[in-house]
């Protein structure tokens, strides 16, 4: 029918009268990188490091430098102060983040992670922008990435796999020291030729207002220096180590999350349009308006010497360290963290569906997104907020996937969130097979089935999944290659 | 190469051990529907109305209808007031919208459209987030789309084209008189197998602040009983009206930049990856902060009986005007509305590159957008707010858009922008043929060049393409429709 119907539309007619340009047109998608990116999920041999071997790297970084950390009361906290007036927690020079307050209003709510349509709370503000980039280059014709053995104070491990650059806009406006300049300049300025990704997504937005960096994937062709905190590991590699516990932090995990795996599914439960109007309805249906207020006059919040915490001992708390850390030039400095009261579970339930596993996605209100809704994973919470409350306004789902058998559970590890600006904050992520009768294929509003590969499509745009159904995303992937790994 | 890889990644890994559901995937993409939209394009006699007839039918329902707009001084609002205090322009009910005050300040700016990184101005605010829905259905064998005749005061010829429904969250959660809730349940709950279009999109962000609305497109095949105030007509119908003079307006033109018309060019200047990257960068480099102030503190504004203006009489009014309408029953109402001072000019520069056409999108901030920058088309702007600066502090590529002799122009129209917040609001659209000498196809770096496909394709999403680049897009749709008429 179609084939009578002439061009499509502005494909021909606003051709100008002007002489064609001999420029040559690219394809909008490069089918070649999604069989290159496949090819490094498959190999579990890196060139380099062995990955047995990771682990023992990591310990021998540790010894190399010196990591010590220690809570300080907030008085004893070097140029942070304060604020006058409005009691917000602020750097003197005005750089890195604030805390400040939060006043959250569900009109229409609670939305159901809760029994309540109206808090306040602390909460970190860092307007700018940062950079987590990955850089990739092929070793042996197998694509390998560039991880950094690098400490964060709040990792109660200190040290974990990073991406080569962390950089906060600070960082990478202003003067630098030797190599790092070299490193980050693969991502300040990337050669648009060798992007693989690069989108903005967002953080914790329980903790965080309105924060996103850019998540990015840079190829090199260049030489690149070896270094004792950087090794190179194929996406197989890395794959395995999302298996084990603390070892892949979180800015690993949310540019991983990006990778444009190739998607050979025949389809899914929704139409790729059906799922984004969902997601469009529920954004739509979600009316929570949020306002920054000072710190001093948040309620129901405590103000200690050591720590700013909730009355009932609930959520998080502010607290504050002190951190000496180097090698040959030890570094000290002292910064506020958010530390959690207790370890989060972030959970996919997962279900084949005609023959495609799904995995259900919850349209998730938190106070920090910039709008309103993303897709989280089916449960994410910290179960003791809700251990004083009846069933009914516990999270949905959470028993299904606290009480699952062993031998549901397709994947668990424990990991480490961002440990710049939060202390021990660890969350068990798991994917458990649904079980029919609890999980209906037809859920509740604001869940709906979705193959990791619409996922991966949606990791191309921002403020789509959140960081925790990102980290969900990687693992994914991970037990994917894991899988294939055995065959 | 990639056939000895195995599956794709979380293809089967995940596979549960439970027995395979029966139910059917969906296709991803609707290629049928492409198809079908294409073949409105191409139908250019509706089954109902001729598009000759349109013109006249509008001036019968003008006729039909009682329509009077006085502009009111602000004290013969009924029921909106100076809120105490804050100075801000709302209504009693605390319902509709509030006009306040908003501070931007674009750190390392300004960014290059007018001399300025740092200002206050007046904003409407509306939290709420309403749908514009056209409701589509096949007639003989071609989809049609219903277009309401509709009054809005704002709008200087009062009556023009609109979607089915237009909606403020108030309208759809509350009762309702007669056919109206027949139609918005099309769009309230609409059946998932049905859904077009379905995305947030963004409104104007010089004048309103964070305001977005649900874009709708849906189908039905439900008998929907003959209205004197809505007709059916064709994309391809639509397509020669969008090339007369204030005839469509803004609501209608956004959602109908979101058809998924079908892609059937070759390939693009920049891969989709890299036109994202690019964006990406944009928005990252492009660090504004805003935030909304009482309005009676805004600086630079005079507040008078009739108006708020700014002290040099440039950029926009604060106005505010009684109405009366309606048929069988007048209702009367008072409102305040932004009336901008002289016509804006919106205009894509476009250059064939590689045999496809391609427009030159800028990555424009606006200080009410609510994530930094959108795409905006090559030149938009009121002119006459920069008559008094020098060159260099003009918008890029403005005098090649105005200079243009006719013969480069491929497409323009005098549009008007949503008559129910604003008066009098009128820009010419374009499409001007790019002079090679003048525009080169390596751009400054907040210019790309984009296929309308590629812009078609972000659609799909919001916060990517301003409201009036989505009207530029539509006409572009429009100018292929009307070349292909001729053919």
């Amino acid at each position: 029918m179609s084939s009578c119907l002439g061009p499509p539309p502005a494909a021909t007619a606003l051709a100008p009268v002007s002489a064609p340009a001999m420029t040559t047109l690219r394809a909008r998608e490069d089918r070649e990188q999604a069989d290159r990116i496949a090819l490094s999920a498959a190999t579990t041999r890196g060139a380099h490091l062995r990955t047995e071997d990771v682990r023992a790297w990591l310990a021998e970084r540790r010894r190399a430098h010196v990591f010590q950390v220690d809570r300080i009361p907030f008085a004893e906290l070097d140029a942070w102060e304060f604020e006058h007036g409005t009691g917000n927690l602020v750097h003197r020079s005005g750089r890195f983040f604030t805390v400040e307050g939060m006043h959250v209003v569900e009109h229409d709510g609670p939305y159901g992670d809760g029994p309540y349509r109206e808090w306040e709370q602390p909460v970190i503000r860092q307007p700018e922008v940062g950079i987590l980039g990955i850089l990739a280059k092929e070793l042996d014709g197998v694509l390998h990435f560039l991880m950094q053995a690098k400490m964060e104070p709040g990792n109660h491990n200190l040290l974990q796999l990073s991406p080569t650059v962390q950089a906060t806009r600070s960082n990478y406006t202003r003067a630098h020291r030797g190599m790092d300049v070299k490193l980050l300049d693969h991502f300040v300025r990337p050669d648009p030729e060798r992007v693989l990704v690069d989108v903005l997504q967002s953080e914790q937005g329980s903790w965080f207002f309105h924060k996103s960096n850019r998540n990015m994937l840079v190829e090199t062709v260049d030489e690149v220096p070896e270094l004792d905190d950087f090794r190179w590991l194929t996406l197989g590699q890395i794959a395995r180590l999302l298996h084990e516990d603390d070892m892949v932090n979180m800015n690993a995990r949310t540019v991983l999350s990006c990778v444009p795996y190739p998607d050979t599914t025949p389809g899914a439960l929704l139409s790729d349009a059906q799922l984004l109007s969902w997601f469009t309805g529920e954004r739509t249906r979600h009316d929570v308006r949020v306002r920054r207020i000072p710190l001093a006059s948040v309620r129901g919040w405590k103000h200690g010497v050591e720590t700013i915490e909730h009355e009932d001992g609930r959520y998080f708390k502010v607290a504050a360290v002190s951190v000496r850390a180097g090698n040959r030039e030890v570094v000290g400095w002292t910064q506020p963290l958010i530390e959690p009261v207790g370890m989060g579970v972030s959970a996919f339930l997962v279900r084949e569906i005609g023959g495609v596993p799904h995995v259900l996605v919850h349209a998730r209100a938190e106070g920090g997104f910039l709008d309103t809704v993303e897709l989280g994973p089916t449960v994410q919470c910290t179960p003791g907020n809700y251990a004083h409350l009846p069933a009914a306004d516990r999270p949905p789902f959470l028993d299904a996937v606290l009480e699952a058998p062993a031998s549901r559970i397709r994947y668990q590890a424990v990991h480490s969130e961002e440990g710049g600006r939060f202390l021990n904050a660890r969350s068990r992520y798991l994917a458990v097979e649904a079980d029919p009768s609890v999980v209906p294929l037809d859920p509740p509003p604001d869940y709906a089935w979705a193959t990791p590969a619409q996922l991966r499509a949606l990791t191309r745009h921002g403020h789509y999944l959140n960081v925790e159904a990102r980290t969900l995303l990687a693992c994914l992937n991970a037990v994917a290659a894991r899988t294939r790994e055995g065959m």
